[in-house]
């Protein structure tokens, strides 16, 4: 077969386990981190859990079932109350951080502008906030130029420095976005430490204080993590869920849900996202879908309590002023935006990528701490030169959504028709600027979200794009392509801000293939409902370009498949005529359990020979079933200290028949797994691939005539799917750069 | 085993297949109209047919692949501008027919009301607008009130006898919703004719005509139907979509997407719809829900460019002058609007089924006709009583939707706060007779949707408690329940017209049970995205109401369930400890082709005895295959033939064992299927009926140790997850009332 190995390409164990970097005991959990949960099984113990619950006498045996489902419903609703609690919390911190880089309140330390000046009248001047100038009485203009870019930039890079410090000392996994990693636990991964209520604390301040440095990052991506660490901490307090990774596993779509759903103050959104994005691996849509819904409300009904702008809004970026008619020839400059977008959101993953290799096989690799700090650095500096990236990028894209409104502020002379030119070359000046330090800040030791620089490249794209349609067809007002406008030059006919709105959505389609989630975040974002078609159709096209340059499938899947998790992307997967047989691990290459054949000893040391995960057993050659690594061990170690004993060397049996002999055998039948999928060869490797996709298998056994033939694990299928992409597991743990 | 048998339940033949009314011949088509396709079978169809394709040489090889995936967004787009224009003129000869009804234009008979008063400006009355009595020069009074309430009620007779007369002569299939036949069909299950352009026509006509008739119905169901027929219709033209039932569903569900697209104006909803109540089956999600955008985007802009209602807005009911912000305490009256949504909505659900079983089972069966010209006059009789009836149902919901607004008009006086009780009592009057006249309705013989009924019920509803709230404000604003309202008593608290919404929500999500898709139609509908939350909130309290009320997945599931289609409801299954042995048909009572033990002749005489889709071939109880009667009886007839010919009776044989003998032995092997499914009969029944789910089988054989012991056919399912519905199949094809 000319397939490359899954388990040489991810550093796996055979049956797909990722070493774990700690090495757990397995008395501590029945999966040791890095291992695959087997669905089937978890099924059915929740199955034998809840049967138990039924079978209780009288009243016991009806409520205890639902005491169940309440406290799901309870984990539920305290997730998304905590996310959303701490989402608006996190909003106030990073605004106090961020402000502290500007000036201070006299009123005290710790009132963040907001705040200090909630009480002046609009129109008035807010007394109580002092620049650092101000405050500190530096008269001379120059000297406070200096000392403002000064605190600016040092407290970024304290701010950067100091998340990058908390992240690689107590919690490494709280460092990049974290979807990725919860893509893969909700595809049955197990990564206990990724959850950990340390993560959590260190996740929410480095989150905290890198935004707040203003290097090119958002915090969507974090908060899912954040949400995902909130729902795994809750619910350890109910034995329900500790002994459940199925369970867990429900929860932490729902709270998946909320995350977005605080992140954006989109509560539909955050639905949509769990829906197309992380949940590949419900059992039952319906109830995911539901428990996400639930979550997501709650979250959003939670921050709008908290209300952390001040305005009682969940909506971000409101778009304003917006007219309800466009005309048929801006379809050519909204799907120019869309191919943009799809063309450069293609090439961000692929730079990204590979700053992401250089960085793991360059000296970079053992200074993560400076190079945050160098890149703060650099960062905050690039803000001072270029105007429209001084701002926070939140702000920078609020403005660049706003239409020109002669009785508003014109943010720094955007609708100033003289300056056409130089406007346009300032915003295609920050969007090259923040691609870089985008693709580059992606994947640094500290908690950074990829949503929010993309919406701001594709918002000044889609601006400046906007621009030049309105002076086209300002410079050209009776031109046939623009008769649709009205006569009169002084009513606007195109709405350069709306076209920023139409740049995000494509970039943001080009960089996570996303689609209506990302429709229905945008237009919660901007509130541009009556303008949903011209959105729908440049992520269209954004996703058809971005396609056509490499079905990589967004930036997350090629994060996954650097980072090597066995998590099965949900791609329509064509064989060429292969089958079955050409998949599997055939017979020879197995380690099986021949039934009778081996003493309690001998098969002790197999098990301690070959750390897989289960065991097939056959009885010349005819398949008995499957008996996992746990059961085993477990069983084995006492009847082994009997026979130790007695002296005594008992042959382990997995079939009574009648030669079972109960002083010479011991009757292991018990053992096999109830739930074992059994294919013939021949099938066709799309439908064993659909297998697995859609049922979440961790292996299915081949036979021919009830005889073991071979078997698949879902790290073959993995390693089938992923053997395109040609950075596989660059990035795994464990790996050293070479 | 307690269970029911499924083919009694179902007037199923054994394995599946609901008798035909029509019974076209084996050669018309692969599987005949009432059966279920084989989805693996399909599937390894498809995969042969891409890789013939893949195997042409040089350009070919390439070129043809890209042909067949262009052809099929070609159908995709196609359809999505079929819908959006027949939309549009739909609605465009709706209000033509609707408004003949009141009066005629002077420019001519086929002007509507819009059209005719086009050149009128705002304020000034329309002169070219002719009431009936205007038009025929009727002076008094008194004649004037009598020869308009006889023109409306008797158009409306005219319009539903008429619809119902093209319904019952020409396509039966048009009547109803179709939303269950949908969702069956792309489950699986075959019903050509339902697709058919003569249902097309007749349900497009059908419809223009019930809803124009002001029935309590709606046109969103309907619409859907139409779309699939449009997209079964064009797919007609290609090779590649007439050979392939699978690929047909494929468009199918985008097709569904693009008719709830044009039925609300609301392009994501239809995705969402696509995706929550009909797409069950999905091989790849990403994919279908892709194509759905795209078809969902395409029929909007057809919609908008049509521009039916004049506004170039896709928005129906637009909600406008809102406030921002809500209250806390307004949470009480919208938890409660939830609930009564809840409650209604499966009172409703009952109440229909109810009179369903009433229709078919008494002599109404024999007078279809009748029955809709008789509540077509007490429909139109009634909405003469009570005010708020009187107008079409969607111009009564956008009314109930607005708020008051000194500078408009107040529709009949909602706004007063004098009248309080009286409008409170009318509007719960209207939605009383909207109930009953909805339950009565929805199910007779004329094309029907329950959207826009359930809407209005929950509209008035809504308001009613909204007038009831701000009175209750009114009167005590000083109450501390009241506080967070704004003292100065001439600023409006509460919204009353944004509770219609609300109630709205609650009363479909009680009627259907969907959630997501439903808030974003929702919203979509109104525009009243700042207040998402609420709705949500709304929708989540009605369908966890109404789930307590009855576990019957909404009124679609319930008549797909009385019409008795195969279809798997995709509900969470729990079994109490059963196996797949307690599911399973055991090998005794299954028709088993035993290899080499029958020649030509007798196996041709089996395939005609036992009408089954396939059977299980065995050798000495080994399972060998599984053979499909279609396949069989295609290659046995030739060889039948040559027997018969020179006189010999050759043995069928489906392995190539050391015995086989040319002469005497047929060879047969290469008719066994290549994906069939073999579980061992301890697999839990939970996971039997999940594969069943996830992978759309059509049935899964049961073997121990390579042997046969049973088999689960799909219907086995069907019957297993329905058979706590009392009335399953009591309305389906060809049961004679008794």
């Amino acid at each position: 077969m000319s397939r490359p190995d899954p388990a040489e390409l991810y550093e796996l164990t055979e049956d797909g386990q990722v070493p774990s970097p700690t090495h757990p005991t397995h008395a501590q959990s029945k999966y040791p981190d890095g291992s695959s949960i087997d669905w089937l099984q978890e099924e059915a113990a929740e199955r034998e859990h809840t049967n138990l619950l039924r079978a209780q006498h009288g009243v016991r045996g009806l409520l205890l079932p639902w005491l169940d489902a309440c406290r799901m419903w309870l984990v539920v609703i305290l997730t998304g109350l905590g996310v959303g609690l701490t989402g608006g919390w996190l909003d106030v911190l990073v605004k106090w951080l961020g402000d502290l880089r500007e000036g201070r309140c006299i009123y005290g330390f710790f009132y963040n502008q907001v705040a200090c000046c909630s009480d002046v009248k609009p129109g008035e001047v807010c007394d109580a906030w002092l620049t650092w100038g101000e405050y500190l009485n530096v008269q001379m203009m120059f000297s406070q130029s200096l000392l403002h870019s000064f605190v600016y930039v040092s407290l970024a890079v304290a701010y950067a420095g100091s998340a990058a410090v908390l992240v690689k000392t107590y919690a490494p996994y709280a460092f990049h976005t974290g979807i990725p990693e919860i893509k893969a636990i909700l595809g049955g991964y197990v990564l206990t430490a990724f959850l950990s209520p340390w993560t959590l604390l260190i996740k929410g301040l480095g989150l905290a204080l890198s935004v707040a440095s203003g290097l090119s990052l958002g915090k969507e991506g974090p908060l899912v993590h954040v949400s995902c660490c909130f729902a795994y901490l809750i619910s350890r307090l109910f034995e329900q869920f500790r002994n459940s990774e199925a369970q867990q596993r429900k929860l932490l779509a729902a709270a998946g849900a909320a995350g977005v759903s605080v992140a954006f103050g989109s509560p539909l959104g955050g639905v949509l996202f769990g829906l197309e994005e992380l949940d590949t691996f419900s059992s039952n849509e319906t109830e995911v879908m539901w428990r996400g819904f639930v979550a997501s409300a709650v979250a959003a009904m939670a921050l709008s309590w908290v209300n952390p702008f001040g305005t009682s809004k969940l909506v971000l970026f409101q778009v304003t002023s917006l007219s309800d008619t466009w005309r048929a020839f801006e379809l050519i400059p909204w799907l120019t935006l869309g191919v943009i977008g799809g063309i450069l959101g293609s090439l961000l993953i692929k730079l990204n990528v590979e700053i992401a290799l250089y960085r793991r096989n360059s000296s970079l690799n053992d200074w993560p701490i400076l190079e945050v700090v160098a890149v703060s650095a650099i960062t905050a500096a690039v803000s001072y030169l270029v105007v429209f990236s001084r701002v926070q990028a939140s702000e920078l894209v609020a403005n660049l959504f706003q239409e020109c409104d002669p009785t508003k502020i014109d943010y720094h002379g955007l609708c100033n028709p003289t300056a056409m030119w130089e406007n346009v070359f300032l915003l295609l000046l920050a969007a090259a600027l923040k691609f870089m330090l985008t693709a580059w800040t992606f994947g640094m030791m500290i908690p950074a979200g990829i949503f929010l620089p993309t919406i701001a490249i594709g918002a000044c794209i889609g601006r400046a794009v906007g621009i030049l349609t309105q002076g086209l067809q300002r410079a050209y007002p009776t031109a046939w392509i623009f008769l649709s406008c009205p006569p009169d030059p002084t009513v606007p006919c195109v709405s350069p801000g709306f076209y920023s709105v139409i740049g995000a959505s494509a970039m943001l389609g080009g960089v996570t293939r996303m689609t209506i989630s990302l429709v229905v975040i945008l237009f919660e974002l901007t509130g541009a409902l009556s303008h949903v078609l011209p959105i729908m159709v440049s992520v269209m096209a954004a996703k058809w370009v971005a396609d056509a340059f490499g079905k990589d499938g967004g930036i997350y899947a090629v994060w996954i498949a650097m980072r090597g998790y066995p998590w099965l992307p949900p791609v329509d997967f064509h064989d060429k005529g292969e089958t079955g047989a050409h998949l599997m691990r055939p017979v020879l290459r197995l380690v099986v359990i021949e039934d009778g054949q081996r003493t309690t000893a001998e098969l002790d040391a197999l098990l301690n020979q070959h750390d897989f995960h289960g065991y097939p057993v056959t009885r010349e050659q005819e398949f008995l079933g499957f008996a996992t690594r746990d059961k085993l061990q477990l069983v084995i170690a006492p009847l082994l200290a009997e026979d130790v004993d007695s002296g005594r060397a008992r042959r382990c049996r997995f079939s009574k028949g009648s030669s079972f002999d109960s002083e010479t055998d011991v009757d292991l039948s018990g053992l096999l797994e109830a739930a074992v999928l059994q294919l013939r060869p021949e099938v066709p490797k799309e439908l064993v691939v659909s297998m697995f996709q859609k049922l979440n298998l961790r292996q299915i056994i081949f036979t021919t005539k009830g005889k073991l033939t071979g078997m698949v694990t879902k790290a073959d299928v993995v390693g089938l799917l992923t053997c395109n992409f040609p950075h596989t597991a660059s990035l795994a743990a464990g790996r050293r750069p070479g």
